[in-house]
């Protein structure tokens, strides 16, 4: 299978690069960028020797007519467009931005702080929380790959959200990210001196990905209400960990809540459940594209504490992406994802 | 004034040193360790041609003959005992450690694993919190410094509790410390290999400075009920980030939830109440006793969000140590204390 | 092809495993550790559902029955005395320590500070510097992998020492490692709190890798004298680089100095030369088995500089060490090794 | 006496602010930058209750008239013409930048790449090494302050060259520093994704460094010829170490040069020359003005090692600045200066 890259020289594009390339049944047919004819290797030298093609402009009737398959890793009001001026061709999109994520066009201006895509576009893409909309996304030819905070902090709110097993009120994500979150964009905040040795909070209450959790939450539990969901920036540059904090409406031990968690996840080979005591750090998923959560009960207060860690570039991101483009192609969804993750 | 320091060879002894080498009143005497006789410069190189002084053995009759001040800058379980040789004698007595912190024998026990000082000695220790106990302080003897955690979470916490304008159930704490925090025993968690580019969550619903919050959140408001609170460790050798959730009871702008916070400390240098919209990093004030504190209410919820960050060596111990000091013996609360944040 | 694994909690370990659980021909038969019967994923939770055998005690007669080959990822001392054990069995053994690369025993004792293997085995390991002994090591049965530094210093030294292009006197190599090479063990100074945004030197003039560079030095060139080599630890966790400085015999531009580079690693996969005013860091090689050569002469001092980047895990380490494996079986030496740096 | 800082947005300007604001004798009259009329918080949030100035344009008339002295932070290109403006005026000048500091206006135009300020001010300019131009910097006008590699360069190589002991070609130098030796302009090298885990080499035998350590070197010794200095970006804040190799012209032990640098700098508080077989890290002078120097004799080669460490913003810019500020008005060179390095 042809699959085409848009946007290659951000850090998203650069990781489906590095998945791509070993790929057992998609082939790297295209790279493209606003900075055209310049070899990739220019922008990223550890390529050098291995993968070292030419970026192209984006003209999408060419791409339609070339690849089978196109991953949009451009930022958020450019993936739009182009989602929109590949729609209807005979290509499957698979788009990495927050683009096609929210369904309420409302939502979306006012947090994205932009227009949005059409509602038909809008309406034909699907979510791509892998492990938990595997039916819609198997028969999608437009997907909307999930952010990097949503996918840590769902993949870890979804099994007890789902059950009824919590208070709709109150829920609290407090999440914290690697830099290269931030993407490549030069920023005094994301600058080394001034981030070294540091950790910031940062668009307090005002993130884009709150919509997109509280989206998906409402899909599980049609009574939850609006969450609090913080982000904070780590010295490290790959990884997310969320901590979630939400009210059980019955004691439960943190036994039987792993018990749950590890049948939900149970044909889910991307999902690792932690024993009793043991929580994940975000190196254990570094490069890889696991999830990892770690579970615990308070029984003084009767709040449950979970901890979800991803890579933001993998599961947050490429890695997704391609966990996606596989169950779209009936491919095993663990194709080209074999990374174990680069410890330490 | 004539001050000695026991546990001198840990980074808040090390603190210690830089801070009162410099003090225009307290004048160091001696310093002890368990490692009598050799020249400090041996652990802190960084202090040669400074402060050469050699170690003595800790012997505390002479101690409290020769000097008026001590500090214990020894570990939880050490500095109950010394405490306890100390008291009564002829100097005053200020302890970095938790073990004086706890008002309740039974609570410490539970949360410190081992048992507490008696309760003569336990009475008259005065809870450090300069900037909410100061009454209690000028006049103590015996003084519990508080935690890094607590000081850094009950200073942002304080103004809207003690206010009574939050719910007294449902208080999250999420927690982030640099590893200096974790002391100087060596561990594999806080091995620079395990640990650089990495952030891990422990002590999960299980740190020992929960009672020591939830104490001093009772006395401003009985209502409050048990807290949760997280503590994650930061790639970062100092600082400290508390993220604090509570709900507000009543509808309140973040201008308004500023100017309380602004009043509320106006006659407190150590302590910075930033403007709307923007919030501390813990760089801005490493190397310095500031505690700066970011505030946010989200509309959507009507939930407050509280930043605080503090060096947790300075605000965190041997800082507010000797703004604790400075206050017991009638001394401007600011003196040996004017370091700025070293930034970047 | 089965083989053994031995010393496998340690970072060699580790990356072992990470590279041969996905290898084409060999398959993990055994791991082992004095830390027997522990599953692997206690000490590694980073393979939880990936790799979950438990490690065995030693048996060396067992494992040369059940296995074809077997890697030593133990310490400098312990690796000897099992090379002695398996030498002579009908298994191949590849040695990641440095105890079977001096093949004179007196310059052993003298840098390692203790005895050496048997005369017999010395004389019968071949030096896996798998660029340059290749002929040697396709028909080894006991292979001594080199050192990281070693390996970094003498990639970047061989064309020019071995065309005689450079003064066989004066050689200077400033190395800079990642603290992973320190290994496992816990100290003071690679402790989190010590080493991040530090920078030190260490073993000053005194490295265990210097008779190992001078011996290789000499095979290409007898004329070689005593080299300095220093060694720096930065705080980053994987990656080496050493910078060398060599004067040059005659006139030559930086262009010709690349040539002769690309010519010499032609048909050598694993070695990357830069382009003129391109000079690699280590990141653009992390993960991943390469090793990147950046090359400049300056016309003022007719010296050269030659800039070596490798991951100290990989091409220093357990990738060399599977590369040698294929290479001694007739595998191609890529076989297991497509890893791609992972950047950023 | 009244001071002027012109540049106070980048780092050696936010630097000087935390040295001048609590300096006995100077006292901060007025701060400039381009960016006028802004509150220095604004730029600068960590000196926010503490000095809280509005920054003022540039206006040289102005500031000669009330101002007794004018630190240039400012960038090279932008203090060689301020000097020229202010240069004749009724103020003394420490220019911070490159600007004064080559003697040769053609070797200035080769390396700084644009023109060199005019003969007359450029004669008059003296080079403020505090420790080895003391004369001249007592009487200076207009100082020229040393670059951070260089300083820490010289101040490690000055004893063994002045005293003719080592031979004068073949001069290697290994520089390494910290990320806010870049100073505060964003660039994708200096990207904290991009320089976190990594280690980089630059302006490989081109840094505009190399004639200023050049022509210190040739003052203490006619015969030296071109060194070799290499320049590495650590990923750390703060902080640069050199490792210079020598080749000693007799033997020498370690003992013997380590008594010989102990003789120079005696009278010299800032410069601390460590026992043998000890080298400072750069942590333990990071946040003070020391020059710390370790030292070995290889006795296998006749080469000395030196290692030199800084902290680049403190002695190797704003630091050795206010020394030199001292020194010019007969203050104690220690004045504003007792900052006990940060540690850890």
């Amino acid at each position: 299978m042809k699959v085409a890259v848009i946007g290659t020289t951000g850090y998203g594009g650069g990781e489906l690069i590095r998945i791509l390339h070993n790929h057992p049944i998609f082939r790297i047919h295209s790279i493209h960028s606003t900075r055209e004819e310049m070899p990739i290797t220019e922008e990223f030298p550890h390529l050098e020797n291995i993968f070292e093609d030419s970026l192209k402009k984006v003209d999408s009737e060419k791409i339609a007519e070339d690849a089978d398959l196109v991953f949009l890793a451009t930022p958020s009001g450019v993936s739009g467009k182009l989602a929109q001026q590949f729609y209807g061709k005979d290509i499957q999109i698979v788009d990495l931005s927050g683009d096609l994520r929210i369904k309420s066009a409302e939502e979306y201006q006012k947090w994205y702080k932009h227009d949005c895509v059409n509602e038909e576009t809008l309406a034909d893409a699907v979510y791509g929380l892998s492990e938990w909309n595997r039916e819609n996304i198997i028969n999608a030819r437009l997907l909307a790959n999930p952010g990097c905070y949503p996918t840590a902090a769902l993949l870890g709110l979804g099994p007890v959200v789902a059950a009824g097993l919590i208070e709709p009120t109150g829920i609290i994500i407090d999440g914290k990210s690697g830099v290269s979150g931030a993407g490549k964009s030069l920023s005094k905040t994301t600058a080394f001196a001034e981030m070294n040795d540091n950790f910031r909070i940062y668009k307090v209450n005002q993130h884009q990905h709150i919509p997109e959790i509280e989206q998906q939450l409402k899909l599980w539990d049609g009574h939850i209400t609006p969450v609090t969901f913080s982000t904070h920036l780590i010295p490290i540059t790959r990884g997310i960990m969320t901590t979630a904090y939400v009210q059980l409406k019955k004691e439960l031990t943190t036994a039987e809540v792993i018990e749950l968690y590890q049948e939900t996840y149970l044909n889910h080979p991307f999902v690792r459940v932690r024993k009793e005591n043991q929580y994940p750090s975000v190196k254990e998923v570094c490069g890889s594209n696991f999830c990892d959560i770690g579970l615990n009960v308070d029984q003084r207060t009767g709040r449950l504490t979970i901890v979800s860690v991803i890579d933001n570039l993998m599961k947050g991101a490429a890695g997704q992406a391609v966990q996606n483009a596989n169950l779209m192609n009936g491919i095993d969804e663990k194709a080209g994802l074999n990374f174990i993750p680069i410890y330490p």
